[in-house]
């Protein structure tokens, strides 16, 4: 639960590429295990899932047209064995209306992209009977 | 106003707690008396407020059902003598539509949570006329 | 695309200063070249935008009234020769509807911001074809 602070990496994502694909390289190439994540930019048809409890799975909820970021917010840890990305996000149409949900996909128009290593004891996501892969919870 | 880092914590609260109530039971049982919250996951029921200016007091806003976390931002500072945590929180529900404002409470389905630490002179909030309680402000 | 951490700010901007001028003015001040913000608050009478591709620049949507800063995410780099704060916000209204997009402007009732000093080789926005102005693609 406590860690120390890494490498911090702020940077732009080519456009053209999917956003959570190009984080989970990045985290890969650079051997980032854990870390948190934020950005703003501008994203092409992104895909957002709303977590169905009683389906155990995310319904896909897929946005048409180019979209602000408003917020995205995520971080990383290992699952399967290899860094992954678990990213939320909040997207603005062009009336200011406001979408979003768990980040599926989404082609980068612009992405100014912000994270933090974090270094110390791995953390892991492990499935769930309800179908989610969770770290495990702490208690107070 | 300028502080330097301290501790910085990732974990993901128990199922069935209340978010709010949680981050300030792990503030004070941690002793962080100042810092920087994020956090993405999922909330049962939450009610969140609009301020407003002329009555004085948070209108509540009450959410049903289960929220995706879209964006959660937050401060922890020091509140009649304690520390207390000050939380904003963007809510997406089945279709992708987002719904906001200051987070009163909540149950949490899945929240993953990062809090910063921060040193240095006691940050405080203030009770004010207006109803908030704030910190002084800085001049330019 | 590498950065050391430098400075760290939490305060609250007066009420009734512009929110975007202020942090443009604050990282003048106190030479913030680099860095990360974000923030939670309440702005009065916010304008929003959304950059319209065809027209190469941003559409304004101007919001009436007080909204709840649900969300705030920006960084500061370097704009012709000078620090430059891009932000996005989602903002609440009293009925917990969200609105959002690149923040323009709005007068702050209350803002609570962190500010992430970032130190290491000057990241600089240039003017591109489509009528933004962006810092250099990293590759991978």
């Amino acid at each position: 639960m406590r860690f120390s602070k890494g490498r911090n990496f702020l940077f732009r994502i080519p456009e053209g590429r999917d956003f959570v694909e190009f984080i989970n390289q990045f985290a890969k190439k650079n051997h980032v295990l854990i870390g948190t994540l934020s950005a703003i930019g501008t994203l092409r048809n992104p895909k957002v899932g709303y977590f169905e409890e009683d389906a155990g799975e995310y319904k896909v909820i897929p946005l048409k047209g180019t979209y602000e970021v408003v917020s995205l917010l995520g971080n990383v840890s290992i699952k399967d064995g290899e860094p992954f990305a678990h990213i939320h996000v909040a997207l603005g149409d062009s009336e200011g209306r406001v979408y979003g949900g768990h980040l599926i996909e989404g082609e980068v128009f612009v992405a100014e992209v912000f994270i933090q290593e974090l270094l110390g004891e791995l953390l892991e996501r492990k499935p769930q009977e309800n179908g989610l892969s969770l770290w495990d919870e702490i208690t107070l």
